[in-house]
């Protein structure tokens, strides 16, 4: 690497997104997607927006979708803030809260997008294992940490943290405690959202994207709902037009058809099942997911084979070796058929 | 503010983008948008585009676009990154290369992007004043910076630096040189762009962007050029998938009808001559400009009460009273019968 890069950089290996294969004819269960498009609300806005306009800059607070945001979360437009996906939203906060050195804390597995961000900012990673029912672990709030992150539901477990949990935790962190919900329309459990909670928890940040639930991920845009105050700190370090004009017409038609995004979503929760008891007869072991995917493992078993040849078969999971979660499979809930092909597979190559 | 915040964003200000009026009826004269939409091919793309793809991930190193960037401008597809904007890349440069108390310089008067990102990154200024020429000052090589901007053509004089110049800097200069040439494409002056120096020069990145040549301001796309390992260090930053779908396919079509940007900037370059004699006929001094701005200021004379009255009659410009460039007016080189109204009016608020 050339000389001019900072030590941290010099010393990162850099975040590994999932496969993004160009083949049309790919089962693709590996990302998270939904199976499902957006509403046609947001084709029509689209359709109609595609013009002279896109010479001029976008808003650049994202005013409009901010005012439909706030309509919908029961929140004021000044407490959200935009980003171009929340993984933005994720980077502003390391920005805003993270010097050299400063400790940032999360349950491990998780998202390891956090450990990159952490990296990129010179910061010292906490990472504290999750018990093996992924329950928040208690030694979290003694990590002297600045920020800390929770992704619930969790990131590849699928599981969910209870609202009293949470906010058990945010009164005890000495920090920001971040809330990543990118799979909270998901969950089975109504109520589980801590948007809410901002308005008696200053030190809280809840982030929400368009990706999974909106089925919006080729547009990028994410959402982060705090404290009036605190959104306009972070503000500061927003780029002056983080979301472009399309991307933010996209958003607002998506959130004015809300009956879309959960149908689509309930019939994720009705695949989810099927899925999971599909895999469980199969003899896996699966996590109890509150996420549009599940994850599986067989006991002691190597499955790294079992996802490559999934792949020669044109169907793309996950895999994951990591400390607390050896050899698993993380499967995105696709369609009914794709599920069905999916099984049908899996049982080929299981004895 | 709360007292979570990192010490230097508590301090910061913030950046302030222009006005983005949303009334219809005004003449937008004061962010350097290009007054012509974008090419044909473009709408025609992304209206094939607006279909279920939205719900799948972009390229997560906008492949497609870099090897079309690569055909035209003469490189490989490895020496160039593609961003959220030339924002977000400019961003990514002082994540690589700035820690805290290291030194940014740039001459000055120039974007005061810059000042904020070296805010947001704790990182030190090292602004040097530019001559009353806007030739490069000499002191810029003995700033010992990690990282050294130059805008070229500067906004916001307009001005222009040769390459011969910009060339002896980058190897004088102990950093990085980075060279935004946001406005290269309304240059009357051929072969200005420094994109070929970058196989001789591993400390160079020159920036790109499709918001003002291309007309694409409200897509957010931009690009850097560089050394292939260059470029390869500064990806490490770069969010997952930081550029959408329709945004990554706009560019692409931008670039395949490349004689529709070259025309429309050949049009501004005409306008920009008759925007800045109109204004000399006034008695305003007008800043040689090759972007698709002019300068104009009148010696002495305070002409904030011109911005504000032109405000009211619904034309927007921009005010700047900057050191080096006191009680100036950036006009925007609008459309031939924009410019004929602004002269017309300008002249009713000139004795």
């Amino acid at each position: 690497m050339p000389k001019y890069f900072r030590h941290n950089i010099v010393a990162m290996a850099g975040y590994v997104p999932g496969e993004q294969p160009g083949d049309d004819g790919v089962i693709k269960l590996n990302t998270n997607e939904n199976p499902y498009g957006p509403s046609p609300k947001v084709y029509a806005t689209l359709k109609r927006a595609v013009n002279s306009s896109l010479r001029l800059y976008p808003e650049p607070q994202s005013d409009t979708l901010r005012a439909a945001a706030a309509r919908v979360y029961g929140v004021k437009p000044a407490n959200i803030i935009v980003g171009n996906g929340s993984d933005e939203i994720l980077s502003m906060l390391l920005r805003c809260f993270v010097g050299p050195g400063d400790r940032v804390a999360y349950p491990v597995p998780t998202y390891s997008l956090y450990d990159t961000l952490v990296e990129i900012q010179d910061g010292s990673k906490a990472a504290v294992n999750y018990p093996a029912d992924f329950s928040l672990p208690a030694a979290l709030t003694e990590q002297n940490a600045v920020l800390t992150f929770v992704c619930n539901p969790n990131a590849p477990s699928g599981t969910l943290i209870s609202l009293p949990a949470i906010e058990k935790l945010a009164r005890s962190v000495s920090g920001i405690l971040a809330v990543d919900e990118a799979y909270i329309d998901f969950a089975a459990t109504e109520g589980a959202s801590t948007i809410p909670l901002i308005h008696q928890l200053p030190n809280l940040v809840v982030l929400r994207t368009f990706s999974k639930s909106f089925s919006l991920a080729g547009m990028r845009i994410g959402m982060a709902f705090a404290d009036e105050e605190m959104i306009a700190g972070i503000m500061k370090v927003k780029d002056s037009y983080n979301v472009n004009r399309l991307s933010l017409l996209a958003a607002t038609a998506a959130l004015e058809d809300l009956p879309w995004m959960t149908r689509n979503a309930q019939r994720i929760q009705r695949s989810r099942k099927k899925l999971s008891a599909g895999l469980a007869r199969l003899g896996y072991h699966v996590y109890p997911s509150q996420a549009n995917f599940v994850l599986a493992r067989r006991n002691g078993e190597n499955i790294r084979s079992v996802y490559e040849e999934l792949k020669r078969r044109k169907i793309y999971v996950r895999y994951f070796d990591l400390p607390g979660l050896q050899d698993c499979l993380r499967i995105t809930v696709g369609t009914p058929s794709e599920i069905k092909i999916f099984l049908k597979e899996m049982a080929t190559l299981t004895h």
